[in-house]
Formats: structure tokens, C-alpha cells, sequence
């Protein structure tokens, strides 16, 4: 196991980085960058990230003295070094297992992982707390957030530099200037970024030139205004000519991180300061693995692969986003007012064949998911069919843009939810089970979830066409089966479609995402005798009422399953519509537990939460013993 | 009607403004601030900002050709002189009256309303997609986006420039400097805007140094390496200084927001040019009314009042925030790890008392929502008990942060929701309706209402003593009813109390807030021969669901009468609840209907959804007297 781990093997805590040289910490780089890949090749995980901070982790591991000191590693997806160097290189080869390591920052796992991250751009407000907390209860720890440029462009990043700018403690925000976020980094703010970089040299100039004003013969007041005026000048220059300064930060950089030793001097440098820094460094994505450094995009987050031969293209079925992929391209063809926008997610969501044949409507904001949903908003209100393409979890982060800027004003906005439901692998903080909770009590919004390839056609269609307001399209990251003949039935709103009707007393109503494991279910509960029909719910809301009252009544039991949290889901609504319209049906809900649900692949998250087709089996079996005269009901209900 | 308004009563279009030459644009703008003052003072609103860019107002309207031009007006509370100038003079006098003018920008009422605003920090965006589009579908149309130094502290606008800078179309953004938000201003950003403002002198040192230069005789390449070199330095300066131009922006400013001339020069030649551009104007809030001026954080938004006498000091009684500020007072004197933070709500919020004590622990982050809840997780992670006060509006925002910081750490952060439920006279963009439906889905976070003062210091004490994770605090904007004896019993986990309990076969449940309109709806019941239990939930989110089952059982009909959207509402839960556990009662829900209300004050909007008393009792004696057997039941239960 510790085969070519010699120094690695040794790091139990940070402190044992102290007693390393400088020849020996290259050799520990080597490690770790060896220890990650292998780990990622087999488990899957981040890794151009990953491979870009080795050196930054070590410099910061020998300069702070963490966990007194605080590391905040923003989105988390670079935090591999940092785990192996605290105390858990024993434990890596369970890295994003079910039971296992956490792909990101955990505070259950590590005393050194101090503030858990998953979503980008929280590190600067985070380790500012942490500083303003210790400073409060009279402790002198320092607290480190360490951002990428790309994580740099969402707004709450900056509001945290506003407030830390003010607050003025010892803050060190480190720049992991990578010159990448998971797509291109692109705005304003990278094009500055890479400006800073080059002006390593200008303001090298700069020095120059500053000794040369202080050396400069007094030509007299009449041409000059004096020395004195110059030197302000030049001082003026230099305090006011970065964005960072601005704010309130000292700035030191660009410095090359990939420089163990010179990155401890800035950063030992840095620690003697009472006031907040930005260190801006440079790093290379995916450095040490030539395959990665290459192509930094296709290494970001990665399924197993092996080390020599690179990523696979190895795919088993045609995914949901590759549907997507195909159909906006069709629909951007068909009407020149369907406009995609993305959080950079080009690739993830499949938006690149439109960004191809469609450049000038296509817009990739980077990691701005409040502003992708309002920018879309503008769109529409100028006669524009928006669509945003971004994950489930992240949505979380454009709630309110949803419902004001969008919602309210009912603009054709189609937010398109890629990794809705139970997401593989990457833990808590990246489930997209929330969607159908927060944007059902919104009015004007439809929120629609396709059980397949046809389905996700016509609700795709529906939104760019018939949809008054915006509409909320739903699907996992995961297989989009062909289906069956019900999928191509066309859309009516607020009605779902019987993908399977035999009169029974029971029926299971679903979430589109969840069709393959209620047809397992059914065929389990056949065999048991039980007859189940299949209804897909198609609309999530708004709801036929009346259409959905006669479903209803069809029934003794009626079980909603949903991808999805059970509090505020879809279940809660049929419940509570039965009630109000005296159903005849006992109603369930089966859903997400009201827990975060650690890692674990799609299908053990499904089975832990019953969702599996035996899980619903069982569940329907178990309740349906219940009815009363149920042999009876089971033969023939007219 | 239109006495001494003999220019404005006039002005049916923007195009009118054109026949007016200077000196009657400054008549009109003394008409403008007129009109603004009586109605405001007669109807309550925003009246510091709306005097503060009456002079803006009006060039805007006359070098733009709206609503072929697109003017957005960030937040929406300085609209007043716009709607005066677009057709809305005759209407103005039902300002924020129910079916009369909005307070803020909305669609519908009116084409030169080109995008609704409410909420702070969306114009960036917003104009840059109506700008975008514009382009996109071939048109010539310009986008100006107006925005205060308050707004733009908000991560969004940033995200907004940094796109903008990308996409390097014409837009124009308005820096509407002030000096002040709703709260005096906070943050690097504020003090940067003061730096630039004081640089106007500066900035002509260095035209004047410019100038010089070019001058300049040739000393000889060896001690300056050129004036070439010199010059370059110099634009440098020029170009880099400056954080709007960073994000690739034109900077022009700053100029006096108060010169009808000046400015529409400013913005004629702005106008001109292809790229985007900030315009930095200088106001004053509360312009051309003196105590405005000298007091403007008083008359940011209030309620009607006298011209000559100033805003009204008096009260009709004790308010939810009367309370909450006396209360987290106290628990800052028992415990000193309890802090305090806002987002530009320190007076709204009830802050101001705590922070006059406790300056080191009290945090004004600007109008940054987000940040104000990551802040936050991180101070609880320190081990502090911080305590976040913002609007329940505005809390929609930070949801992520809330899951993702805060609820997924189980860190104990207090989250006070003031202004939940409606909101008097506001409209649709400022209702604090979606916060249980938002939050109820959320695992570990606890969801308190309080139904009065007593209960208000329960909830405070157990959120900060007891609770293991998170906790919202809701209460409505309004009255603090003293309560009755149940009010003081102690807090038990997941459990509500009975405040009235006659062994009925009908119960009333509700959430806090609507104590006044329940107790009223009971003594209508009584009238009618018709019983009620009255059962306080207290506890939204998590429930003690054997207690509450049994709670169920007492009765025939139990009906949820909450506060907020009823789609994800408690009384969603509550009937599914029911089902599951196989409950005697019918279970019903009354909560605000699947619209957005649109303005009238806090008792109109509770008619208008049928929850005030007469509302209630309505509803529960038409659903009482379908339950079977209704006669018996109603004598006696044991």
C-alpha cells in the first residue's frame, strides 16, 4: 500500500511537514500528485484541480497552524492534497465511496476541515466568520480562504471581499488563478485577472520607474509641481490600480504556485500582516499529468479511468443531457428566439453543439447562477424563448431571481434542471432533491418532469412554446430511457398520462426520473398478485384539478413516488387535495427522507430511501394489505 | 387637482419634456418633488430616494427614448418621478392604495415599465438581457440600468458588470451615488466609491500631469527611456485605476446629479458611444426637502405624515420588533456569544439598540443576504450564537446559503424573518409568503412562529440555547398581541399549544401571526352554535409527530390556517400526515392562494385570501357542517 509512498506514508498531521527539506517536500508533491491519481483513476473524482494545488496545500500546511488556524477551500473540489496531508492518506482509498471519504470538506470527517463546501464561492464569507468569531471570543487564529478565478466570479464572493475590505482583519485570500473554472472562465473579471498576471513585468517597470522619480534632479516647481506631487502619483498608482485594493485588501502576486519554497516566504510574508491580503497565484490545472494538463475540462470531475490511456469515451446509453443536447440544437434551428445560457456548465448540461452552430445566443456567465436567471429574465421580457441550463443543486442559489424577477413578471424563462434527484457520488452538498419543494409554491411557474427521451421533447417544445410563464424542466443525471407508447402522448396541461391502466385499486403516481424502478416495482407486485396501474405525473404544477380528482378516485390506495424531498413534494399536495375533495383513496408519499444524504452511486441513495423498485414494492405491498377488503377490490373494480 | 403643477400636469409622455427649456425643467422639478412630498405624505412610500433623482429623472427621459430605449430602476424605490413623467400623473394620487399605482416599476401598468424591480441588485442584469435580446432580434434600442451605491453591494450587480464587460454592448449603467443605502453604506465597495468621488480633483491633476507630459522636453533616453514610456505609464494610470474599468467598462464621472444641464450633456454624449459605460452621478437623498435631507435613513420608506411636522412619532402599540429588540438585547447581555447581523436592516430589524451596546458584535454587511448567512455559519462555527435579521422578502435570496452553509453543518444560526406574511401596501415584490414553504423542506432546521411577546423570548431563548442547528424565527410586520396564559408555557420540542381546548369535534391550527384573526373567527363560530379548539403550532418544522397524531385524533375536522402560500404549506403536511397515519379528522388547509398579491395593506390582503376572522369562520362553518353527524358530535366528546 505504501509502495513509492515513503514520505507520504509519514504525514499523519501537518506538523510532520515541519521536519521535511525542501528536496524532500518536491518529492512529497510527487506523492500526493501520484496518490490522486491512482485514487481518482479507480474511484472517480476531481482531478485537474487537485493536481493544480499540491504545492499550495503544502506551503499553507507549513506556514498555518491548522486547525488553529482556519483553511477554507472554496467548492472543496481541489481539497485532496489537504486530506492526505491531515491525517488521512490511510483512509483515501474509500474517496467517494458509500461509507467513505467525502470527495469535498466535511466537518464530521476532519477537525481540519473546518467549514464544509461543495457549491462555489462561500470560502471568503466563511473564513471571515471564523476570523471575526475568534477574534471575538479573544483567540488569535488566522483564517485562510483559498478561491479559484472562477469561484471569484460569483456575487457572494464579492460581497465577502466588500465586508472583509471593511471589517479589516488579518484575512488571507488566496487566488488560485488556474485561468480556469470548470468551463473557460470568461467576464469581466478573468479578462482583468489575466491582465493583473501580465502586468507582473509592468509593475516591475513600475519599481523602476519609482526609484528612478526618487533620484530625479529637481527641475523646479514651474514644470513639475515638485517631486512631492510625482511621488504621490506614483504612490497612487501603485495603491489604486487593482480591483483588490480597492476593496480594502493588500495584494501581493501574481506568484507561481507550483514553488513550494518561494510560496512559503510569500506566505510567512503575508501571516506578519494585521490587515487583509490577497495572494494571487498561478497554477496549472491538471499540472503533473500531461493528459490533464492538456485538457484541464475533460479533467475535472472524472468517472474511473485508467492513468495511462486518459478518460474513456465509453458510454453505456443515451443520457437525458444528451437528449437535451439534441433537441435545443432542433428547437435553436426552428425558432431564432431560443436563446441558452449557462453557469459554467457548457459541457455538463450538453449546450455545446448549440454554443457551435449558435455562438451569439449562446451565453456561458460563468459561475453566476443569480445572474444567469435574471439575465434570462431580461431576455424574455424582450421577446426572447431563454433557456437556462444549470444543475439542481445549484438553482438553490437563483430562488429568489426565480421568483422575482421571473415568476412574478411571468416571462418565458425554461430553467432546465440537469442533476435533478439523487446524484452519484459526490455527496450532500451536490443532491439535487430540493427543485420540486422550493419552486412549487411559486405561482405562474410550471414544473414539469420527464420520464423520457419523447416526454422531455414535448415538454421541451411545450415550454418554448405554449408556456405563458416560466417553466421548470426536471431529470437526473442519468440513462433516458426510450420509454413506452404513453411518453408520445401529447401534453395537456396539467395531466399526467396512465402508462399502464387495468382497473386496479392501486396506482403509482411518479416523477418521470423514477419510470424504470416503478415498471420494476410493478412487475414485483404482479408477481405478488397485486395489480398496480402507472401513472406519470408529467406536470408537477400547475395541476388539472378536476382531471386529477377523477384520477384520484379511481383508487382505494394511491402512493405519489417522487425524486425528490417528501417534505413540500408533490406527495404533500395529492395528499392534501384529497382531503380538501374528499378522495376516495388513502394517499402516500414515498421520497427523499428528510435527511442530507451522504455519497453513495444513484442506485444505493434510491435503495436507502426505499425508491428502488423493491423498496416500492414493498412499501405498495405493505400498504396495500392494509385496505379494507382487499381481496375483493383486487379482482374487478369496474 | 393640478394647482401649482402647471407644468407637470402637462407632461402626458416623455417626448413632452422636450418642448421645455431649462429654466421650466427646473420649475418641473420642483413640481416633481412636490407632488411627491403630498402624495407620499398622504399614502406613506419612498421618499428620501424618489427627491434624490428627480433631476436624473428627467434628463434620462429626455436623451432616452423610452420605451423603445429601456430604462430599469434598481430596487424600484425611486420610480415615483419616472411614473409622474410617463403618463401616471393623474393616477398618482392612489400610489400604493389597493388597485392604484405601484410603489415600485411593474409591467403591467404601464410600457415605459420595461422590467419590475422590488428587490435590490437585479437592474445590472436585467438591462443587460433587454439589451442583449434587443441586439439578438436586430433592434437599436438602448438599455439604461439606474442604480444606488446601496444596491450594488449585492453580489448580483456584480455578476451583472462582469458579464457586461464581456459582452461589451452599449449598456449604461446609472451609479446613482448617494452616500447611502437604506442603512448608511458599508463595505470596501462604499469607501472605494467615496475614494473615486474625492478623486475628481485627482483626476484633473492627472489630466494636467497628462498634458505636461506630452510637453515635455526630451532629457534623453537614458533617464526616462522615452516619453513614449511615460506616456504609456501615464494612460495606464488612467485606464487601471478604476474598478468599473477593470470589469471593461467606460468611467465617466463623478458628475452632479442635481443639473438638469449637466447631466443631459453627460448622457447625450454617453449615449454616443458603442461600449458599455458607468456613469457615476452624485445625489443627495431627501433633495429639496430639509428634513429629508438631514434625517434620510427616517424617510427612506414611511408611512403617511405631515409635510411641515416630519415623519410621525407615533405608535399604536407594541410591534413583533419592539420585541425581538428588546429581547436580543437582553440575550446579548446574558451571553456573549451571541452577535447580531443585517443586511441594511438595522433599524427595520430592531438592531439598533443592540448595536448601540455591543458595536464589536453587531454587523451590518450591506445589502448582501447571502453573505450575511455564510458570514454567519462561519461565527457558529466558531462557536458563536449569531443571529441573522433581515425581511422574510429578502431571506428568499440566501436559501442556498441556509441549506448548504448552514442547515447541512447543523450550525446554530438564528434566522429572524421580520415582515413574514403580508405586507402592507408594498405589492407583490416585498410579501413575506413563501418563507414556511421554503424552509419546511429543509432537514435540521427548526421553523418557529410566535403568536406573541411571550412566546417571541421562548423561541429567541430555545434558538439560541437549545437548538442544535439552524432555526427561523417568522413573525409578521405588526402588532405584538400580549397574548394569553398558553403563550408562556414552556417551549417543548415539535409541539404547539392548545390556547383554547373545549373537547370540540372542529380544531383551528394555526401559525402565530394569525392569533388576532383566529380568536376572532372562534367568537363568530360561538355565535353560530359552532365550538372550536384553537391550537398554536409553534413549531412548523420538526414535528413531534406522535404528539401531534394524537393532537388529530381528537378531532372531526382540523383545519391549518397559516400565514403563507398554501402549496408547500404546513397544512400540506399536516393532511398528508392524515393520510398516512390513518387520521380521524378531515384535514383542510386555508393559506394565501397561488398568486402574488399585489399592494393593500396587511388586513385587505388577509380579507382577500379569506384569513381574516370572518374569512375563517366562513370557511370552517361551511366545512363543519359537512361532517356526518355533525349535530351530535358537536354536543359532546369525551
Amino acid at each position: 500500500m505504501y509502495e513509492g509512498m515513503y514520505l507520504l506514508s509519514t504525514i499523519h498531521e501537518p506538523q510532520d511537514l515541519l521536519r521535511l527539506n525542501y528536496s524532500e517536500l518536491n518529492r512529497l508533491a510527487f506523492e500526493l500528485r501520484d496518490k490522486i491519481m491512482t485514487t481518482v483513476s479507480r474511484n472517480g473524482g476531481h482531478l485537474a484541480s487537485n493536481l493544480g494545488v499540491v504545492e499550495l496545500a503544502i506551503a499553507l500546511h507549513r506556514v498555518y497552524d491548522s486547525p488553529r488556524d482556519k483553511i477554507v477551500w472554496d467548492v472543496g473540489h481541489q481539497c485532496y492534497a489537504h486530506k492526505l496531508l491531515t491525517g488521512r492518506f490511510e483512509a483515501f482509498s474509500s474517496l467517494r465511496k458509500a461509507g467513505g471519504l467525502s470527495g469535498f470538506p466535511k466537518t464530521g470527517e476532519s477537525p481540519h476541515d473546518v467549514f464544509g463546501t461543495g457549491h462555489a464561492s462561500t470560502s471568503i464569507s466563511a473564513a471571515l466568520g471564523l476570523l471575526a468569531g475568534e477574534r471575538l471570543l479573544g483567540g488569535t487564529g488566522r483564517a485562510v480562504a483559498v478561491i479559484g478565478d472562477g469561484a471569484l466570479t460569483g456575487g457572494l464572493a464579492y460581497e465577502a471581499l466588500s465586508h472583509a475590505g471593511q471589517l479589516a482583519l488579518p484575512l488571507v485570500v488566496i487566488l488560485n488563478d488556474n485561468k480556469m473554472s470548470i468551463s473557460p472562465n470568461v467576464g469581466g473579471l478573468s479578462k482583468y485577472l489575466s491582465r493583473l498576471s501580465m502586468k507582473a513585468r509592468y509593475q516591475s517597470f513600475r519599481r523602476k520607474f519609482d526609484s528612478l522619480v526618487k533620484k530625479l534632479p529637481l527641475i523646479g516647481e514651474g514644470v513639475y509641481g515638485g517631486i512631492v506631487r510625482i511621488k504621490r502619483a506614483v504612490k497612487a498608482i501603485f495603491y489604486t490600480d487593482n480591483f483588490f485594493v480597492d476593496l480594502g485588501f493588500e495584494y501581493v502576486g501574481p506568484i507561481e504556485g507550483h514553488h513550494i519554497q518561494q510560496l512559503e516566504q510569500v506566505l510567512k510574508d503575508v501571516r506578519k500582516l494585521d490587515r487583509p491580503v490577497v495572494v494571487h497565484v498561478i497554477t496549472r490545472k491538471g499540472k503533473g499529468y500531461g493528459l490533464a494538463e492538456e485538457d484541464p475540462g475533460s479533467y475535472h470531475g472524472v468517472s474511473s479511468f485508467s492513468v495511462e490511456g486518459g478518460v474513456p469515451v465509453f458510454r453505456k446509453g443515451t443520457t437525458f443531457t444528451d437528449v437535451f443536447s439534441r433537441l435545443i440544437l432542433e428547437a435553436g434551428r426552428k425558432d431564432p428566439r431560443v436563446v441558452a445560457i449557462t453557469a459554467a456548465m457548457e459541457k455538463g448540461t450538453g449546450l455545446s453543439a448549440f454554443k457551435g452552430e449558435f455562438p451569439h445566443r449562446f451565453f456561458d456567465v460563468g459561475i453566476t447562477e443569480e445572474h444567469a436567471v435574471t439575465f434570462a429574465a431580461g431576455l424574455a421580457a424582450q421577446g426572447l424563448r431563454p433557456v437556462v441550463a444549470v444543475y439542481s443543486t445549484f438553482i438553490q442559489r437563483a430562488v429568489d431571481q426565480v421568483i422575482h424577477d421571473t415568476a412574478l413578471q411571468k416571462l418565458p424563462v425554461t430553467l432546465v434542471l440537469d442533476h435533478s434527484g439523487f446524484v452519484s457520488d459526490d455527496g450532500e452538498t451536490h443532491q439535487g432533491l430540493f427543485d420540486i419543494a422550493l419552486f412549487r409554491p411559486v405561482p405562474y411557474l410550471t414544473v414539469l418532469a420527464p420520464a423520457g427521451e419523447a416526454e422531455l421533447g414535448l415538454m421541451l417544445n411545450w415550454s418554448l412554446t405554449v408556456g405563458a410563464g416560466p417553466t421548470v424542466l426536471r431529470y437526473p443525471k442519468g440513462l433516458c430511457p426510450p420509454g413506452c407508447d404513453g411518453f408520445f402522448l401529447p401534453l395537456e396541461w396539467g395531466r399526467g398520462v396512465f402508462i399502464r391502466r387495468q382497473d386496479a385499486s392501486l396506482c403509482l403516481a411518479f416523477t418521470g426520473s423514477l419510470y424504470t424502478q416503478v415498471l420494476d416495482a410493478a412487475e414485483i407486485l404482479d408477481a405478488q398478485g397485486i395489480s398496480a396501474d402507472l401513472y406519470n405525473l408529467r406536470f408537477l404544477k400547475p395541476i388539472d384539478e378536476a382531471y386529477f380528482v377523477n384520477v384520484l378516485n379511481r383508487y382505494d390506495l394511491f402512493i405519489v413516488i417522487e425524486e425528490g424531498v417528501g417534505l413540500g413534494g408533490f406527495g404533500e399536495y395529492a395528499a392534501a387535495l384529497g382531503q380538501r375533495e374528499n378522495c376516495i383513496p388513502r394517499i402516500l408519499t414515498l421520497g427523499a427522507q428528510d435527511r442530507f444524504m451522504s455519497q453513495g452511486n444513484r442506485e444505493e441513495l434510491l435503495q436507502r430511501n426505499g425508491l428502488n423498485g423493491k423498496g416500492i414494492a414493498l412499501f405498495a405491498a405493505g400498504e396495500y394489505a392494509k385496505i379494507p377488503g382487499v381481496l375483493l377490490s383486487q379482482t374487478a373494480v369496474p
